[in-house]
């Protein structure tokens, strides 16, 4: 049995509700594995320890890295840039890095750089799960599953590690898509940036035209609170997704924005019908998905 | 006891989710009064029946109207002014009849011309409640609560049966709001019309942007499905709420599209963190208020 676990020791870099979320599910599955974790806070590093998400804290990430087959990067994207020459400093010469964050082009070519004279090998990956609240205290075991987990790799040309990783996520319940950095990209742009925006869009918009009567914001019912559960986000998760995927960002606004004129124009006509299926397709297909 | 009971007999006209779902909350509350019910489709009546919402099946609008001293018309908005003609002619001379209409204006204009040389009285109202589904397989008798129920009138000058009727969506569980009708107009359009639209544009530029590998759509999380919630909506529901709050609606998308462009401005500009925090405060507000 301990013979099929192909990582024995993992370092969780940063246990907030993504690093601890994977503990947990990892721990949950394989009790057998020994995790151990850093984070920048160690109050919250003291929390995924009383939570048993990790067992063992490191007093530096170059500490949680040594022994470690497998190195768990769950940082913002900046701080995963900041991290990696030193990760592939410390980690060992079979490991496998792999990170979490939210846009991978940026990340990806830091980690060329600082893997080029390593054996140790670096993985991209981004699992599209999240919730409201952050930190270890909203990590979750099940945080994965059902959610589709991106794997910066060909799947025909992937090696043996990269193969036991995507096992490991499909293990957790994830889905996993493999697909380059660009690919990721410019479909998140799509499909998570371009919806935070436009929570962040209509708030500005709701908190704008609620005067001291206190509409319209009074009449506001359960459509808006749902359309704006993104609105909750803090903007130090967003600073670094949106300068290091701002070209994506600014394209899928600008597509936005064609699709509400279009809207606007037709707004007594037909012509709104077949928007308002089309919408109830990806819906359907979104709900089906679950 | 049965002397506090202002209504003790409602007409629901319209037995689906709004209709089916104050029929069921009065019945909770107020199990000595008796509900009659008609509903265009009678497959829809008869469910209502056998969930026990309504107690008696009218074969029409007029006669369900007929020895009710509350008339609940909870019809699209549409067929709400199409049928205030008749139902005016058949109301008691006491009636009390209101409707659950999503615009307030149109309804209040045609209310005016039928209601004017009768003494039964028409009030405005709109649960600001709904779901996914509609019909009356999805009432429940809770589906008001927490949620705020516009009435269509100054509450300082409100007579005997508006108060009554105000006393009873607030027995409910819904938070009343007392408003003249273009100040909902206006209201909805910001706080529930414009999230409707943006939820069709966002799921078009996604379906847009799909190709045939997939992508962005397969890398699609948590995120994007509660920002597609309303996308779920069938055209038939609003259909008649954008003809008859086109203005509104096109002003509120100006407004919108106003803060898409400069959100866009300034994705990589420290203004952006004064939009995340406005943002996070009127999400906090929407929390409180659940």
């Amino acid at each position: 049995m301990a013979d099929s676990v192909p990582f024995r020791r993992i370092a969780v870099i940063g246990t907030g509700l993504i690093g601890g979320s994977f503990a947990l599910a990892v721990r949950a599955h394989l009790p057998m594995v020994e995790i151990i974790g850093w984070d920048r806070d160690s109050a919250s590093l003291d929390r995924a320890i009383a939570r048993g998400a990790v067992q063992e804290k490191a007093a530096g990430p170059a500490e949680a890295v040594r022994g470690a087959s497998l190195v768990y990067v769950a940082l913002p994207v900046g701080a995963i840039v900041k991290s990696l020459a030193l990760i592939a400093d410390a980690a060992e010469p079979d490991a496998l890095v792999t990170d979490t964050g939210s846009t991978k082009v940026s990340i990806g070519r830091a980690a060329t750089e600082c893997f080029r004279a390593k054996s140790s090998l670096f993985l991209g990956g981004h699992p599209m799960a999240g919730k409201e609240n952050s930190g270890i205290e909203s990590a979750d075991a099940g945080l994965f599953k059902g959610a589709p987990y991106a794997i910066i790799a060909n799947q025909n040309e992937a090696n043996r590690q990269t193969r036991d990783f995507a096992a490991l996520v499909g293990a957790l319940g994830a889905h996993v898509v493999w697909c380059e950095a660009d690919t990721h990209d410019w479909s998140v742009g799509v499909v998570s940036h371009l919806p935070q925006m436009l929570s962040i869009a209509l708030a500005s918009v709701v908190q704008d035209e609620t005067d001291e009567t206190g509409f319209p914001l009074s009449l506001a019912g359960q459509g808006l609170t749902d359309s704006l559960r993104l609105a909750g986000s803090p903007y130090a998760v967003w600073r670094d997704i949106l300068f290091s995927n701002s070209d994506n960002v600014s394209h899928a606004l600008n597509r936005l924005a064609q699709a509400v004129e279009y809207l606007q124009r037709n707004l007594k006509s037909a012509e709104l019908e077949q928007e308002f299926r089309t919408a109830n397709e990806v819906y359907a297909l979104l709900q089906k998905r679950k």
